[in-house]
Formats: C-alpha cells, sequence, structure tokens
C-alpha cells in the first residue's frame, strides 16, 4: 500500500475528519507489544477531545490502558478489505501490521505507530477514563495530527452493521445557511 | 414536507442508522415547552445506548435534564436546509416546530415529539448522566425505534465542519469476509 504525503494540521480541527463518523484505525504500542484495531464507535467530545468505545475483549483495551496513549488513523476505500480483515482477527494470532502489510511511522508524541496508507494520523493522550469500566469509554485528546495533502475530501467507510458499509459520497456546502459565529472557519 | 409510512424497528439494530455518523435532530419537551435543536457529536455506547453531546447553552440541554427524555430523529438530505437552520436559531426565538413547518407524532413511551418527515425516530430515556457536567454527555437508552418503510438505505448527511455536508454514498458489502460471529445478523 502506497504512503502518503502528509502535513501538519490543527489538532483542534480534526472534527472535519471524525464527526461525519468513519470507520478508523486504532493503533497503541506498550512494552514492545503492539496492536491496530477497527472501529466505528467514537465522537467529539470537544475540539480536541475524542470519546472512544474500545471493548475490554479487545487486546487494544490492554495496551492503552498501560501506555495511556493511542493514535486514531483515517483509512480510506482502497483500504476496506484489510479494514474489515483487521476487525476480524485478533492481535494475539500475531502482529497485525505484518500480516497486513502496513507500513508505519514513528509517532512524534506518542510511541504508538502512525499507519503510513491511511488519509490521516491523530496522535491522541489518554485524557481520562473515569468511564472506562462502565462503557469501555476513553477519553482522548488529541496532540498532533497528520494529513494528507491530496485528495481534499477523502473517500472515507462508515460502518451500517452486518458486514456493510456506507461509502462517504459527495459535499455540498450551506455556509450561505449559518450565522457566521456558527461557522468554525 | 411529506410524512413517511414506519414500521416497528428492533432498538438493539439502531447502529444501523447512527453508527455510520449522520447529522440528527433532536427533539425534548417539558412542562409545556417543547424544542429541537441539531446534533452531529453522538456515538454508540452498547447496541441500545446512545451517548450525546448536548451544550448547556442550548435549550435543549435544559429540556432533556428536566424530562431525562428525548426523540433521536434522522434526517435525510431532502431536510438539510432545515437542518441547517434549525441549528442556526435558538428555541428562544419561537417554537422550532411551527417555525419550520415540522408536523409531528407523539412518542409511544416519550412526551418529545417525533419529526414525521424523518426517516427515522428513536424515542429515549435518559440512561444515566454522570458525565453531563463534564461533557455534556448525556447517555440514552433507545427504548421504541421507528423506521421508514423506504427507501431502505436513505441519503444522510454528515457534518464536516465549515458548513459543509457530506452526503452518503454508495452501499459496499464485505459480508464474506467477516467470521460469522462477528456480524449481527
Amino acid at each position: 500500500m502506497p504512503s502518503r504525503r502528509k502535513r501538519d494540521f490543527p489538532v483542534d480541527q480534526v472534527r472535519r475528519f471524525l464527526e461525519p463518523g468513519p470507520v478508523v484505525l486504532v493503533s497503541s504500542a506498550w512494552n514492545g507489544e503492539r496492536d491496530v484495531m477497527t472501529m466505528g464507535w467514537h465522537m467529539m467530545l470537544g475540539w480536541d477531545l475524542v470519546g472512544t468505545y474500545i471493548w475490554d475483549a479487545n487486546r487494544t483495551h490492554h495496551l492503552v490502558r498501560k501506555s495511556r496513549e493511542c493514535v486514531i488513523n483515517l483509512p480510506t476505500a482502497d483500504l476496506l478489505d484489510t479494514v474489515v480483515r483487521i476487525g476480524n482477527c485478533s492481535g494475539r494470532e500475531g502482529d497485525k501490521f505484518e500480516r497486513f502489510g502496513l507500513k508505519t511511522t514513528a509517532g512524534e508524541k506518542v510511541s504508538a505507530p502512525l499507519i503510513d496508507a491511511c488519509h490521516a494520523n491523530f496522535e491522541c493522550v489518554l485524557h481520562e477514563m473515569r468511564n472506562t469500566d462502565l462503557y469501555n469509554l476513553f477519553v482522548w485528546q488529541v496532540v498532533k495530527a497528520h494529513v494528507a495533502t491530496s485528495p481534499k475530501l477523502p473517500r472515507t467507510v462508515h460502518y451500517r452493521g452486518g458486514g456493510r458499509f456506507m461509502l462517504s459520497g459527495e459535499e455540498v456546502s450551506r455556509r450561505r445557511l449559518f450565522k457566521p459565529e456558527m461557522l468554525d472557519e
């Protein structure tokens, strides 16, 4: 899979990629181990805060609890088969990065790996996990964001359950209907 | 706006509509008042649990805190202008349902109104709000779901910030790549 040329991106604007609801890949590392999981349950909880549901049966849950770090990687439609395969095997069966030929780059702020082939990589540190035992909910602060220089609008994948995905479609603007103070740019 | 013929839908399958990340309309009622807001920050927290970020400056925040109920309504692309206009005015300026010509139906389980023109309506009762002061996060249990009989795949709207929306695109299946136990149907 090709790597992508990326640029720094403002951490308080990651909502542009996450708010539309794409499936993401969460990578983690701790104490010589690493893993990556496919995740569809996440939400913005502030301009640079993201909540993620990471089931406690996942190896990733263990790794991020220990390391208190992760990278949220944004895959595009060309990676869909890999995204599904990552979601249908366990890191306990072997290193998923090797198994799926995922090239990685070291994080600048975290030890979890960035997946080169993804459109964007958001380095995150744990903000808090007071809800983790209750909901498997981790709240992350994005501390560094890397986004591919092109395309401007990546074709993301959105999970509908039952093995079916929605691919992101056309963009439409309604800027003219917004009050100026409701626009974040 | 036309109403839509709807059928009961299993509450533990609402993820099919919410997990892809659409903008929703949250309606609420309490003590003779009612309101509706546009919302893009939400996530699944269980098969019938949904977390929503409702800013404490919103009138809806006040109404749902008091009533402990809401309806999550799923609008489609034909309602986009109305969705944006609802998000750019306050219920304090007058009843938004009248202002935007939104016909409603009474909930079966909650007092908040269902918006007829939406593709789906999910009646919700408050599951807990221990995170509400911290994150404006309410956790809801879906207790009744109504979904339009057609189309099977509604064209939903997903917010990218800056006044721009992504419209849901084509559906693709990767069922063949899933382990049977990973499929929820």
